[in-house]
């Protein structure tokens, strides 16, 4: 198979850039701190790298997090690089350096960092897997590789003004012309076991997780009577969760809302 | 406009139960907890009410968290109030009680919870809002509300086996036909504004908020020149973006699958 290339990646106009700029890693990368804190204990002086860093707002919170260790951040847009630099510069960051490099080549020896980080990189690309791969390459043995990625399809927006849901569904469409994926997501695991990992080694998580099964007499009885669905569809969909429930890759989400109301 | 009634509400069938049981405070209500704990600070005797609690799994980890407070735990379903007060018992919680109730007439008077607590229960509801507005009543001024709803219409599954892409819109249908709503998650806003709350008073959370526009450079000339789009169409979308910006009950969201693979 021919090496996909990052190569024809484009930049971001300005008001993309402008939101992308206020991602942190306290907003954008939760999941991984625990870990990082956990591994920093052991050894103060780990090694970071943040694949498409972009203007690196996530690689200089992180940086922050490792004071005593070293944050490497690429991107394949070399000209984004210079506004990524001014922004560590103004956080008063110096344990961090940013420079060109392309997720299906990293530019570095095997097993080169403790952590290997992205953040809504993969769902662009046409092969995710073997970005992963590259990814799992350079970090050390005993070391993680950490990846977020949003699942496009399912943005939801209220007031559903028509606008809105066609913007949805254009955005949709043109992440897929472009190559990539709108349900990264819920792909992420199994890409990562595309890569060549096992199981037993990938933690996945979701804001929420849930199984409800089909053959269970309410939804079942009120269904059929209400000439909603068929004996032989919901036979399908038990057939389906069982065969669902035996994959490695199985994976299944839904979000919520969530309000406080000051009395 | 005649009182709705919750009296209808089946109880469920077994495995649906056994799926609730495994809610606790920890994974079903974290955005609550550093409120509750910040709360408890400044008044160890809090009163907590927890609406429509069923087996009540939440209720006693709540209950945990507030040793000198008081759970007060209520359904609409009096069949379940057995079992929830045998989880409470193998807990050894002893500052909860559980008891018969309808949201849409609590039977306690004005003002008397410190926190009035629900969980995937307004999404079930005909109207919602006329049950936060009961929720509001009998909190203290100065006390909150809290609700955490599921969006069903987000739910996304992988591997996408036809008999569970043919489930999830089952369910939707179900949930819909039974007077509930598929999409709770992004009206929560939207029905706690309709209940009278003034917004400043509101904090609505998901895992993750975006805003992209749709009058920057890439986007829109890459969609015209593929076809995907028509000017007509883009119009129409700034023009509901910007509208949407202007509303008290704006939201949007989408879920993000996050993995860490170790080395």
């Amino acid at each position: 198979m021919e090496q996909p290339s990052q190569e024809q990646k484009p930049s971001y106009p300005p008001p993309q850039q402008t939101h992308m700029e206020l991602r942190t890693a306290e907003n954008s990368a939760i999941y991984v701190l625990p870990k990082l804190r956990s591994m920093k204990e052991a050894n103060p002086h780990l090694t970071l790298l943040d694949v498409g860093a972009g203007s690196g707002t996530i690689s200089v919170t992180l940086a922050k997090v490792i004071p005593d260790g070293h944050v490497t951040a690429i991107d394949v847009n070399e000209a984004i690089l210079p506004r990524a630099r001014a922004i560590a510069e103004m956080a008063g960051i110096k344990n961090i350096e940013f420079q060109h490099g392309d997720v299906y080549k990293l530019p570095f020896a095997d097993a080169s960092f403790d952590v290997t980080f992205c953040h809504q990189m993969l769902t662009h690309l046409k092969e995710p897997s073997d970005a992963l791969r590259e990814m799992i390459r350079v970090t050390k043995p005993g070391g993680i590789v950490a990846a977020r990625e949003g699942d496009l399809e399912t943005e939801c927006v209220w007031p559903e003004l028509s606008g809105l849901l066609k913007f949805h569904k254009f955005a949709a469409s043109m992440m897929k012309a472009a190559g990539g994926s709108a349900t990264g997501g819920r792909q992420l695991l199994s890409w990562a076991l595309k890569a060549g990992v096992e199981r037993e080694k990938i933690t996945l998580t979701y804001a929420q997780a849930l199984i409800d099964r089909v053959r269970a007499g309410r939804l079942r009885e009120g269904g059929i009577k209400a000439g909603m669905v068929t004996e032989s569809d919901l036979e399908e969909m038990a057939t389906h969760w069982e065969e669902w429930a035996e994959r490695k890759d199985a994976s299944i989400a839904m979000m919520h809302g969530e309000v406080l109301i000051q009395r």
